[in-house]
Protein backbone atom coordinates (compact mmCIF):
# COMPACT_ATOMS: atom_id res chain seq x y z
CA UNK A 1 0.00 0.00 0.00
CA UNK A 2 1.17 3.82 -0.37
CA UNK A 3 0.03 6.34 2.41
CA UNK A 4 0.92 10.18 1.50
CA UNK A 5 -0.07 13.56 2.39
CA UNK A 6 -1.36 15.55 -0.27
CA UNK A 7 1.23 18.49 0.26
CA UNK A 8 4.22 16.04 -0.82
CA UNK A 9 2.86 15.85 -4.41
CA UNK A 10 3.62 18.31 -6.69
CA UNK A 11 1.20 20.54 -7.94
CA UNK A 12 1.26 22.39 -11.21
CA UNK A 13 -0.78 25.23 -13.10
CA UNK A 14 -3.22 23.50 -15.55
CA UNK A 15 -2.26 25.38 -19.12
CA UNK A 16 -5.06 24.51 -20.62
CA UNK A 17 -7.00 27.12 -23.09
CA UNK A 18 -10.31 28.38 -20.80
CA UNK A 19 -8.55 27.54 -17.73
CA UNK A 20 -7.78 30.24 -14.98
CA UNK A 21 -5.87 30.31 -11.63
CA UNK A 22 -6.29 26.41 -11.93
CA UNK A 23 -3.50 23.60 -10.11
CA UNK A 24 -3.27 20.38 -10.87
CA UNK A 25 -2.41 17.51 -8.20
CA UNK A 26 -2.29 13.67 -9.29
CA UNK A 27 -2.76 11.85 -5.64
CA UNK A 28 -2.89 9.18 -7.74
CA UNK A 29 -2.16 8.53 -11.17
CA UNK A 30 -1.55 5.88 -13.63
CA UNK A 31 1.95 4.55 -12.26
CA UNK A 32 0.39 4.04 -8.91
CA UNK A 33 -3.32 3.28 -9.88
CA UNK A 34 -5.29 0.64 -11.75
CA UNK A 35 -8.34 1.67 -12.69
CA UNK A 36 -9.09 5.51 -11.90
CA UNK A 37 -6.98 8.56 -10.93
CA UNK A 38 -7.71 10.71 -7.83
CA UNK A 39 -6.97 14.08 -8.68
CA UNK A 40 -7.01 17.39 -6.22
CA UNK A 41 -7.86 20.60 -8.03
CA UNK A 42 -7.26 24.28 -6.53
CA UNK A 43 -9.26 27.04 -8.09
CA UNK A 44 -7.70 30.44 -6.98
CA UNK A 45 -9.46 33.23 -6.69
CA UNK A 46 -11.44 34.23 -9.75
CA UNK A 47 -10.22 30.35 -10.98
CA UNK A 48 -12.45 28.38 -13.06
CA UNK A 49 -11.98 25.36 -15.46
CA UNK A 50 -12.85 25.65 -19.17
CA UNK A 51 -16.53 25.38 -20.54
CA UNK A 52 -16.04 22.08 -21.94
CA UNK A 53 -17.08 18.20 -22.79
CA UNK A 54 -14.65 14.96 -22.67
CA UNK A 55 -16.05 11.11 -22.85
CA UNK A 56 -15.43 10.54 -19.52
CA UNK A 57 -16.77 10.92 -16.63
CA UNK A 58 -16.08 13.48 -13.57
CA UNK A 59 -16.55 12.15 -9.61
CA UNK A 60 -16.02 15.37 -7.52
CA UNK A 61 -15.72 15.72 -3.83
CA UNK A 62 -15.63 19.53 -2.31
CA UNK A 63 -13.00 20.04 0.00
CA UNK A 64 -12.44 23.26 0.47
CA UNK A 65 -13.75 26.95 0.08
CA UNK A 66 -16.92 27.96 -2.09
CA UNK A 67 -18.04 26.69 -5.97
CA UNK A 68 -19.86 26.37 -8.57
CA UNK A 69 -20.48 23.54 -11.10
CA UNK A 70 -21.96 25.16 -14.20
CA UNK A 71 -24.01 23.21 -17.11
CA UNK A 72 -24.41 23.83 -21.01
CA UNK A 73 -27.08 26.09 -20.11
CA UNK A 74 -25.13 28.12 -17.78
CA UNK A 75 -27.12 27.06 -14.94
CA UNK A 76 -24.91 27.05 -11.27
CA UNK A 77 -24.84 24.34 -8.69
CA UNK A 78 -23.45 25.66 -5.63
CA UNK A 79 -20.14 23.25 -4.02
CA UNK A 80 -19.27 23.85 -0.71
CA UNK A 81 -17.12 21.53 1.35
CA UNK A 82 -19.24 17.82 1.71
CA UNK A 83 -21.04 18.48 -1.91
CA UNK A 84 -20.15 15.25 -4.35
CA UNK A 85 -20.69 16.04 -7.58
CA UNK A 86 -21.52 13.17 -10.75
CA UNK A 87 -20.43 14.66 -14.18
CA UNK A 88 -21.62 11.75 -16.49
CA UNK A 89 -19.30 11.43 -20.48
CA UNK A 90 -19.57 14.36 -22.92
CA UNK A 91 -21.56 16.74 -20.50
CA UNK A 92 -20.31 20.59 -20.45
CA UNK A 93 -19.18 21.49 -17.43
CA UNK A 94 -17.10 24.37 -16.08
CA UNK A 95 -15.69 24.72 -12.23
CA UNK A 96 -16.15 27.77 -10.57
CA UNK A 97 -14.61 29.52 -7.78
CA UNK A 98 -17.28 31.67 -6.29
CA UNK A 99 -15.75 32.83 -2.90
CA UNK A 100 -12.20 34.94 -1.53
CA UNK A 101 -10.56 31.85 -0.76
CA UNK A 102 -9.02 28.65 -2.57
CA UNK A 103 -11.98 26.71 -4.10
CA UNK A 104 -10.90 22.73 -3.24
CA UNK A 105 -11.99 19.50 -4.81
CA UNK A 106 -11.13 16.23 -5.28
CA UNK A 107 -11.99 14.83 -8.84
CA UNK A 108 -11.44 11.42 -9.65
CA UNK A 109 -11.74 10.04 -13.22
CA UNK A 110 -11.08 6.69 -14.76
CA UNK A 111 -7.97 5.93 -17.05
CA UNK A 112 -8.23 6.45 -20.75
CA UNK B 1 -24.68 16.18 -13.74
CA UNK B 2 -25.57 15.45 -10.25
CA UNK B 3 -25.17 17.58 -7.84
CA UNK B 4 -26.03 16.44 -3.82
CA UNK B 5 -24.42 16.61 0.13
CA UNK B 6 -23.34 14.03 1.72
CA UNK B 7 -25.72 14.35 4.79
CA UNK B 8 -28.42 13.61 2.17
CA UNK B 9 -27.46 9.66 1.18
CA UNK B 10 -28.27 7.24 3.67
CA UNK B 11 -25.93 5.75 6.21
CA UNK B 12 -25.52 2.31 7.00
CA UNK B 13 -23.95 -0.12 9.86
CA UNK B 14 -21.55 -2.08 7.96
CA UNK B 15 -22.89 -5.55 9.51
CA UNK B 16 -19.64 -7.56 7.90
CA UNK B 17 -17.38 -10.25 9.73
CA UNK B 18 -14.82 -7.93 11.81
CA UNK B 19 -16.08 -4.40 11.79
CA UNK B 20 -16.94 -2.58 14.66
CA UNK B 21 -18.41 0.54 15.07
CA UNK B 22 -18.32 1.14 11.01
CA UNK B 23 -20.81 3.12 8.69
CA UNK B 24 -20.86 3.53 5.37
CA UNK B 25 -22.39 6.00 2.74
CA UNK B 26 -22.88 4.86 -1.07
CA UNK B 27 -22.32 8.71 -2.60
CA UNK B 28 -22.18 7.36 -5.89
CA UNK B 29 -23.62 4.07 -6.74
CA UNK B 30 -23.85 1.70 -9.78
CA UNK B 31 -26.88 3.44 -10.55
CA UNK B 32 -25.24 7.03 -10.73
CA UNK B 33 -21.47 6.13 -11.79
CA UNK B 34 -20.21 4.39 -14.81
CA UNK B 35 -16.45 2.57 -13.74
CA UNK B 36 -15.73 3.23 -10.33
CA UNK B 37 -18.39 4.19 -6.72
CA UNK B 38 -17.75 6.61 -4.34
CA UNK B 39 -18.02 6.02 -0.72
CA UNK B 40 -17.97 7.45 2.78
CA UNK B 41 -16.97 5.74 5.54
CA UNK B 42 -17.52 6.95 9.04
CA UNK B 43 -15.70 5.05 11.96
CA UNK B 44 -17.01 5.52 15.96
CA UNK B 45 -15.07 5.91 18.27
CA UNK B 46 -13.19 2.12 18.76
CA UNK B 47 -14.32 1.65 15.36
CA UNK B 48 -12.22 -0.69 12.39
CA UNK B 49 -13.19 -2.40 9.39
CA UNK B 50 -11.98 -5.96 8.85
CA UNK B 51 -8.57 -7.10 8.54
CA UNK B 52 -9.02 -8.66 4.95
CA UNK B 53 -8.13 -8.72 1.31
CA UNK B 54 -9.89 -8.76 -1.94
CA UNK B 55 -9.47 -8.59 -5.53
CA UNK B 56 -10.29 -4.74 -5.88
CA UNK B 57 -8.05 -1.68 -4.85
CA UNK B 58 -8.67 1.08 -2.77
CA UNK B 59 -8.35 4.93 -3.44
CA UNK B 60 -8.60 6.56 -0.27
CA UNK B 61 -8.59 9.89 1.30
CA UNK B 62 -9.02 11.04 4.83
CA UNK B 63 -11.70 13.78 5.44
CA UNK B 64 -11.63 14.24 9.57
CA UNK B 65 -10.60 12.17 12.56
CA UNK B 66 -7.30 10.35 13.76
CA UNK B 67 -7.15 6.88 12.23
CA UNK B 68 -4.82 4.54 10.79
CA UNK B 69 -4.31 1.75 8.26
CA UNK B 70 -2.69 -1.88 8.98
CA UNK B 71 -1.06 -3.74 6.63
CA UNK B 72 -0.56 -8.05 7.17
CA UNK B 73 2.94 -7.29 9.10
CA UNK B 74 0.87 -5.34 11.99
CA UNK B 75 2.44 -2.25 10.85
CA UNK B 76 -0.15 1.61 11.34
CA UNK B 77 0.64 4.36 8.80
CA UNK B 78 -1.07 6.82 10.11
CA UNK B 79 -3.99 8.77 8.32
CA UNK B 80 -5.36 12.31 8.90
CA UNK B 81 -7.20 14.78 7.16
CA UNK B 82 -5.37 15.40 3.61
CA UNK B 83 -3.65 12.25 3.91
CA UNK B 84 -4.35 9.82 1.23
CA UNK B 85 -3.95 5.77 0.24
CA UNK B 86 -3.95 3.43 -2.11
CA UNK B 87 -4.83 -0.66 -1.30
CA UNK B 88 -3.85 -2.88 -4.01
CA UNK B 89 -5.90 -5.13 -5.27
CA UNK B 90 -5.24 -8.57 -2.82
CA UNK B 91 -3.21 -6.64 -0.07
CA UNK B 92 -4.39 -7.19 3.43
CA UNK B 93 -5.69 -4.64 5.28
CA UNK B 94 -7.73 -2.72 8.04
CA UNK B 95 -9.25 0.95 8.76
CA UNK B 96 -8.84 1.76 12.48
CA UNK B 97 -10.03 4.89 14.23
CA UNK B 98 -7.41 6.08 17.15
CA UNK B 99 -9.12 9.18 18.18
CA UNK B 100 -11.83 9.74 20.29
CA UNK B 101 -14.07 11.19 17.26
CA UNK B 102 -15.33 10.16 14.46
CA UNK B 103 -12.72 9.04 12.03
CA UNK B 104 -14.13 9.73 8.70
CA UNK B 105 -12.59 8.98 4.82
CA UNK B 106 -13.67 8.51 1.07
CA UNK B 107 -13.04 5.47 -0.52
CA UNK B 108 -13.41 4.69 -4.06
CA UNK B 109 -13.61 1.49 -5.56
CA UNK B 110 -13.91 0.19 -9.09
CA UNK B 111 -17.73 -1.57 -10.44
CA UNK B 112 -16.74 -5.56 -10.41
Amino acid sequence: MQVKRYEDVEMEEVGEDGAKNVYIQWLIDEKIGKNFAMRRFVLKKDGHTPLHRHDWEHEVFVLEGKGAIVNDAGEEFSLTPGTFAYVPPNEIHQFVNRGDDDFVFLCMIPFQ
